[in-house]
């Protein structure tokens, strides 16, 4: 399931995060992969422990509070702390599946990466390349967005970036770790909420079929859910 | 979950039912009771071999066919062919959980026996005592109810039928193995399937929520079945 | 699975609360409601974050800790701060499920909402109506129990509290997350722990046979139990 | 997971199948569809219970029988008889997903729809518009293969068959019940099947590793199909 | 769980088999073999499809069934026909786990193989070497038992059979699909009933903590069956 | 699943550990069994919130989180502070299983015993009897290893410590909860993870089969993980 979220960060947001990656030290992405996706990563980010991160990935963690479709469609439990990225000419990043359990640093804490979420911050009028392709056996999907917009995508799908070859391609990147594991069922109750809404802006919110159908969505979610 | 449905046999076919059952040879229910319900069962049964058996199960297979509401509350893989039985003055059924496994006659097949069916042959005036009790731990329901009317209930619930003080109580019993094993699903896909019904009351068929709605059913359907 | 659990505070417990719930502030009960329970919602209750809810709530978090029988049915990994409330004469709280997933306020957690628990405060005789009504498509079982007594059922059901007529009705109230999500193994490891302490009763406890039924006991809750 | 299969059918077999069908009577298509399916569906196909479905269908079964891609991709337990279908100008299939539940005509038993095939019999030459479109929230996924091609989707995503505006868009389709009914499980399966190809490529087939990995293969088969 | 069952065919049972197995034609087991397995596996068998295959595996059959020891540890929902297998000097069955999927023969029909169970045909005084090697991590399990006596062992696990140094093995071989899939369930049932019937050695039948253990075990048992 | 670990201690280590303890205050061991392990336990350990008991806790917590073979094994969420016990002439503990939930001391936390560990501080050389013994059905593994070593087994199996007749065992023993519950599947993932590193023993790291087999791993424990 992927999922398209428009505006999720402000243009002013934008702006500010831009601002301060551009003051920003910048370090080779490997750092933070895995042994074999190091094979295939060749980008930059900011040191994960830096102020900036700090700051950054609190602007994001907001973000993301307020906005209820991410809500709707991660059902997120734990987000690890966003990271910043950039590829530049040259760069890309190999397809690979994300790595399942990643360490939450700074808390002795581990938690499982369910979903993957991009945000681009960068338009993409500044560069050439660097689409995101989410693959599947048939075919692959290319996701190029306007800077504020993030794209979701299960964590387990093989996914890469394709070299830049004009300009530079900024964004944030995060793992959610979801009360909700299982895709498909993740995807059930995302339909759901959306066939619910979809009825109450046809039928008042006391009618007996949209309270049944509430009820049934609340059961159904306390029937997967995994906290 | 106890579901009451109403009028599963009518007028007619329960008429015949009893005809039938009157010119009937009538056997101890034990022949047919494992070993330890065996210990607490007492009532008298026809012969699950008998042509009367074979003749009123039919009957009763073909009214379960046409009853929407025993579909959807049961949602039936296989039914184990009916039983019919009696209970005179004196007789009674002690507190048990049915057993989980039954050999299907003649077939040399065996089926799981998830939900447990009472159709009521004989009017609530004509007897005293005879109460279906389904226990759980706080209280108790009891069940009585008009002939030609069922009731369908957890096999793996704690029930009993009381003792007999006054005429005779005749019944059709018998057990399904449902495409959804488990109770909690079949419940949510029961109360999810009305809710819909109670939206499309409401909105035509091809309103976008409903067609939703309903996608959402079948795929939740597919994800649980078991056939 | 309903179990009523009587006794969970003692009279001088009981008549404390209710000294210190008399010199509270009362508020609308919709402040804690979801968006459509707030709809069907009408009581009062004392603030969640009042130093009365933080000093009553501790009492009755001692008083589940001491009671075996609250801890086998409901086996808590998480309990929400109880809450207190009251329904004076017109109040009531319509028919509804309980939300999945709440807020633990002060903590930035959330729980599961499994297992849903009342402790009656004010006596039967006290007030006419205010019984909590737990319904199954069947039927309904009504509860109105003793001070200091406590029901404890599936936060999943449809349940509803009667208008009051006379008097007042002040309770306890609060959710948990169970160790074992599902109701029908909740409901089995009961069943199981209660036939060993009644195999307890008659045999010796070092008897092979009682060895080996705690040994299956302690397998099963662990092949179930999520923490 | 879509995933194509080139050429499981042959030239000849394909062109057997246009005879037959040039010579076989059309029905409205609506006859084999689901109530709400229905209002969506607008297509022709040849009676289910023909002589020509059957002599065709078995050609389709035999070619299922001898191709590795498709057994290891569906891993099919049971598979409803192929049914052969057309679409002409004006014709289409609107949105929707496949229903759950399926009767095997003429047997009494019914199956679970998890894996929907098409196999296209028309060249794309022959032909505007009739792409088979998979949808997911982010995008769609168009298909449109050469004669004797098939595509194997999940028989819930949503889907559709878009209006054709020249010539005659011919196909067999049918749906299978998997082993493993999980899409996700299915998918690792798959993957590593293919990754144990491709060691088998490059390393003997006693090499330990090469027994280790298909003795996995086998457990993980085991542990997670439904028969 | 390995488990030993002994006496499953009586004396003469055996005695009967070597005969009917003398007068048999042998052929290379490898014909029954998968791809894989057929590297390692050394032996002769009798045709699957010959008559005395037909005859000898009634007999195991009608023992199977009147076995109680076999149906506690298996719950068999499927067996595939028994097969006769011999190993002379020299041969032997190099570590493997069994394939999960097989073709019932003759019925177009497969089955997932759970268990593996071995009777021995031939006393171990006849035969040097010929152990059935089961095998984990840490070490192994050597087992060789006299004629007439099995040995039942999940299918999953690495095993084999030890080259043959003097004299021959003869022995029985088939696999079963269980009601219970999964190992640890299987083995928690299994100690169940015998605490159950270990229970029931001390109390009478109608204790009620009996008779709430039996409702135990057919709840636990009707959850977890897959039929 | 048994799993020995050769040297998780060094010689170094050890010795500290061993004079530590020479120094310590020792208590009955029953200080920690529940109520029916009491009856069987008979041996001495230190306590588990002396001073002794954190240090040398924290020196075998170091040990675990270096060892690739234990992570691999065990996979482990939470590990219980290792305790430390020694068996005198005398002393042992009869057949048990481990409890499934634990208090973790100090922290108002508990957790699920999936694994136990021990490790031994003894040479077989200084004591006789004192085996630890895991038994199944069939017969029983015994092991007694090096100072240093340590065994990894369920927590379910049925378990014990013979009796000392000469010298003393000293060890440290810690129960751990997987993020992988259900043995099957931890020990399918520790088949592959063995089975892709002889793999890399024989082909690059960035061979595609390699590298698909590990998107495999990932997503296999992504699937199963509970965090
Ligand atoms: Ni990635
Ligand atoms: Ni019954
Ligand atoms: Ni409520
Ligand atoms: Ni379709
Ligand atoms: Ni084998
Ligand atoms: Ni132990």
């Amino acid at each position: 399931m992927l999922i398209q979220i428009p505006d999720i960060l402000t243009r002013d947001e934008v702006a500010h995060c831009r601002r301060v990656l551009e003051a920003s030290p910048w370090v080779d992405g490997r750092v933070t992969a895995g042994q074999q996706a190091a094979l295939t990563k060749n980008n930059l980010q900011i040191p994960v422990d830096s102020k900036e991160a700090a700051e950054l990935g609190d602007i994001v963690l907001r973000a993301l509070g307020r906005n209820p479709l991410f809500n709707s469609a991660v059902m997120p439990l734990r987000v690890l702390p966003p990271m910043f990225n950039r590829y530049d000419v040259g760069m890309k990043f190999g397809a690979h599946v994300d790595g399942s359990i990643r360490a939450i640093s700074g808390t002795g804490m581990r938690m499982r990466a369910d979903v993957s979420t991009t945000i681009f911050l960068t338009e993409p009028e500044e560069y050439d390349g660097g689409e995101l392709v989410i693959e599947d056996t048939y075919g692959a999907h290319e996701v190029k967005l306007p800077a504020g917009h993030a794209v979701v995508y299960p964590a387990s799908s093989l996914h890469s970036v394709k070299e830049i070859t004009r300009g530079s391609r900024w964004g944030s990147f995060f793992w959610s770790q979801s009360m909700i594991k299982d895709q498909e069922r993740r995807s059930m109750l995302y339909d759901l909420d959306r066939a619910i809404m979809g009825t109450r802006a046809r039928l008042p919110d006391d009618d007996p079929a949209v309270l049944s159908l509430a009820n049934v969505y609340h059961n159904l979610l306390r029937h997967w859910a995994e906290l």
